[in-house]
């Protein structure tokens, strides 16, 4: 107790994690994430606001990494192809390592309908973020709205597809696959 | 009471309106929406099970109206064809009349976050069954997800700027704009 924990949120995801498929979402608390974690709630609560924010704590980081993206994108890329910028670099963060969780994450909230609004709403808000990233870039707001749209739509589903494909496929290659499908769809 | 009500559900649709926009959503009844619609409350519980379905059951309309379109589109349509089919199909359904009705909704829906909630499953839906209505037309999952949750977006992103823009400009022309906003886009 009280002890440092060199990486108590890793930890405390994990356990999570393990418990909504052993136990379901509904059927675990907050001090049994914290106990399988070797953690007090306190730590717990230190990290998380709930047990529904250990597993949306990445969604905010992955946010913050599209955005970032989409704002480096060079001064005179095209609405797209910033929006393009934003959707590849969920590559760097959808590694193998996270492959496994990703799916474990995909299964208990596709399982669970709570779960499945709070993730509409992520998205939702995504969205809003990558339109207000391309307004600063000087966007017209229609052409902003349907670009940010546009992109979460290609993302969700190759993030869709790369969950249930084999381990050796990279997202990356299921988002230029599906950016490909989009083009060709819309031609 | 237990007469016949020529058009209750429509009346009790403009007294919900009416009534959120006075007091509030979470501060209104359904006692208070029967009343105010000169109907009982199990007149009422006949047409909607919550005063949250008064503002949704135009949503389900909405949805087998867009998937009629989509399976009366051509056998030769591409996939982008039969969604667009779908995607206009929705000016039949927003006329003139349901212009000011559908500014009052989306008023009452941005200030409840449990309606914006509830918003999202709508669309979350509308993509799943624009999907499914493009899988029994023999499309490719891959393609009939990403060219469903496009559709969606055009239309969401087209009824925001339906209901914003001035009375004499039709859906129809706003739906076309950001067709072609979208081929841009893409191109």
């Amino acid at each position: 107790m009280g002890r440092w924990e060199p990486d108590a949120a890793g930890r405390l995801r994990e356990a999570a994690m393990a418990l909504y498929a052993e136990r379901g979402y509904d059927g675990t608390t907050v001090a049994e994430i914290a106990d399988r974690a070797g953690v007090t709630a306190r730590t717990f609560f230190r990290h998380f606001a709930d047990k529904r924010e250990v597993l949306f704590a990445g969604s905010e980081q992955l946010e913050r990494h599209m955005v970032e993206a989409l704002a480096a994108a060079p001064a005179d890329a095209t609405p797209m192809e910033a929006v393009t910028a934003a959707v590849l670099a969920t590559a760097e963060f959808f590694d193998d390592i996270r492959r496994d969780y990703s799916r474990r994450r995909a299964a208990v909230i596709t399982s669970t309908p709570e779960l499945r609004e709070r993730e509409l709403i992520k998205m939702a808000t995504l969205t809003t973020s990558l339109t207000d990233g391309l307004l600063e870039r000087g966007v017209a707001p229609d052409v902003a709205a349907l670009a940010a749209e546009t992109g979460v739509a290609v993302f969700r589903v190759s993030f869709e597809r790369w969950i249930a494909a084999p381990d050796d496929v990279p997202i990356a290659d299921v988002l230029q696959a599906t950016l490909k499908t989009l083009a060709t769809l819309t031609a």
